[in-house]
């Protein structure tokens, strides 16, 4: 690899191989109580998310999942409750979202592959990483799928002085030639890990984000917390926030804390062969992306950027050049590991 | 009705009731070469469109059908080319989108009723108006849905001085105890047919909302028409657009002109007993939207908004104060019709 370093190391953080990363993310989330092969799972997607460089969605998020109350609540095996041909709603008691939506995608994949589509609702779990994984895997399967998912209030209706939606994020993946193409995104204006991170840290955000619990314009990360952030893109973010936390009552996001704002994820997978052939899909997305690529740019503009692309290439590096994680968050995961 | 007044009328607008409008709109659209049932179906989509207060959207799209070479092209009988038992994909046989979607919508409701989901592709066919219009009827038909549409490059993708995306809305729509719950949004910063009619008055914007021809800011309808505008939301909204032109290929955008950012839609539609009793979620539903609805105000505003509530509102009252249009539109099409 030629590659240029993509991170520059500093006093402050610590750079991991992926494989040291993955055994440190197990060890610390074995020692939360998780089973060895759960705990593989959940290290294995927020390493995932490190090498795509989304660093708040990676190995910190495991001392945020330490601190949920959840964490200590008594856990049942992840189970289909509602099932046709076509669909499956999972309860996944109350197991971490990372174990339990990876469980609906392989249900997707089966029946999706038998009938051409599945709707799948997963209810009763929390914390999920990022829709773009699950996308991932079910375009690696041959899989065109539409993603959401609601989660507990951080974010504030527009016009309200109190939070009452998720971060909802909508995700869209189909097949690709060599990758698939993803795009993932959350419908607030900043990310969740990335307040909490924050919040942990003792930092602000550059400008105001959000509120504070008194309802008034904050940037510091700790009092977002318990206030709220605001949506991306004004009232159109707000009202897909809105869609997306009604979709999320209908794969069971009421019936973990009888709260109409929780946790739950929808998905919907389906084969493109429904509606032409996946290889002519595939080429013809291709000469959609290399034109979008080839359009005259804006002055100072180095590169047009398609969603997802960078992710890949920057995993592809990662492979050999790790990933680099703030020593607070090294240390404490070492002594939880 | 002792409803407030919606609109003043002005010396350069016509009131004109629902009756008017459908009739006024029908005769135009008939003598654009439209048998009669076509020109009720599009009247009666784009009068709908007037009363949920879209002007741009409504019967000044007629005025723009009327100069698209497709007009002039021959038509084809709208047929399934695709088919499974959940699934279809339409050919529109280049009828105008408002038919050939309408028809994709029967289709949906038929499978999803057998089946419990539909995925359905319509293409080859030229404006559909707005998606909440179709969610409306498959939410009241009890299904769910998730829409998307691509189209014809209006939208210059962030960092490109020239255009290759559509406007490319999604939309959402729930089944509701009263009203379904519907979003519906373009990805554009602004809204096609207010471009076309700002363009058709010689008016601007009042801020820059795209490039001109030569790739460089504007805010002159015009210009915007031959240059283009910019997708809402930054970089959300540019990924958000891309991944529905990438949707569209799947329903056979390409296949209109062999050009791959065309017209075509996408949707799946989805009975919500596959996850939980229909009753079960409306009023789930209205919980969480009564729950939004009484959070507490930030100063100086008086109602925190839901997608849709204003839109059926204003319909209602709308069937006894008509709607008003500007009066040289009004003028041409009695000219046409």
């Amino acid at each position: 690899m030629t590659e240029e370093l993509l991170d520059s190391d500093c006093e402050d953080t610590i750079r991991l191989s992926v494989s040291e990363a993955q055994a440190l993310g197990e060890g610390a989330l074995r020692n939360l109580g998780l089973p060895s092969d759960e705990a593989a799972i959940v290290a294995t997607h927020l390493v995932d998310a490190s090498m795509w460089g989304y660093e708040f969605a990676g190995l910190p998020r495991i001392l945020v999942i330490a601190e949920r109350p959840e964490l200590r609540r008594p856990r049942t095996p992840i189970s289909i409750v509602r099932e046709t041909p076509v669909s499956a709603l999972l309860d996944g008691g109350n197991h971490l979202g990372y174990v339990a939506v990876a469980r609906g995608v392989d249900v997707a994949i089966e029946k999706a592959r038998k009938t051409g589509v599945a709707v799948i609702g997963v209810r009763n779990c929390w914390f999920t990483g990022r829709g773009a994984y699950y996308l991932e895997i079910l375009a690696r399967a041959g899989l065109a799928a539409i993603y959401t998912a609601s989660s507990t209030p951080t974010v504030v209706p527009l016009g309200a002085s109190r939070k009452a939606l998720g971060t909802n994020p909508l995700a869209i993946g189909v097949p690709g030639k060599v990758n698939p193409f993803i795009f993932d995104m959350g419908t607030s204006l900043v990310m969740t890990g990335e307040v909490m991170m924050k919040a942990f840290l003792g930092e602000a955000f550059p400008e105001v984000v959000g509120i504070n619990r008194d309802g008034l314009p904050t940037r510091v990360a700790s009092e977002l917390v318990d206030g709220g952030v605001f949506p991306f893109g004004g009232h159109k973010g707000y009202g897909l926030s809105l869609a997306i936390q009604a979709l999320g009552l209908l794969a069971g996001a009421r019936m973990r804390n009888g709260d109409v704002s929780d946790f739950a994820h929808l998905f919907i997978a389906f084969d493109p062969e429904l509606l032409m052939p996946a290889e002519q899909f595939t080429s013809e997305l291709e000469e959609l992306l290399t034109g979008i690529k080839a359009l005259p740019k804006q002055p100072g503009v180095s590169e047009i950027r398609i969603p997802s692309e960078r992710g890949f290439r920057e995993r592809e590096i990662r492979r050999t050049q790790g990933i680099v994680v703030k020593k607070p968050v090294v240390e404490r995961l070492r002594q939880m590991a």
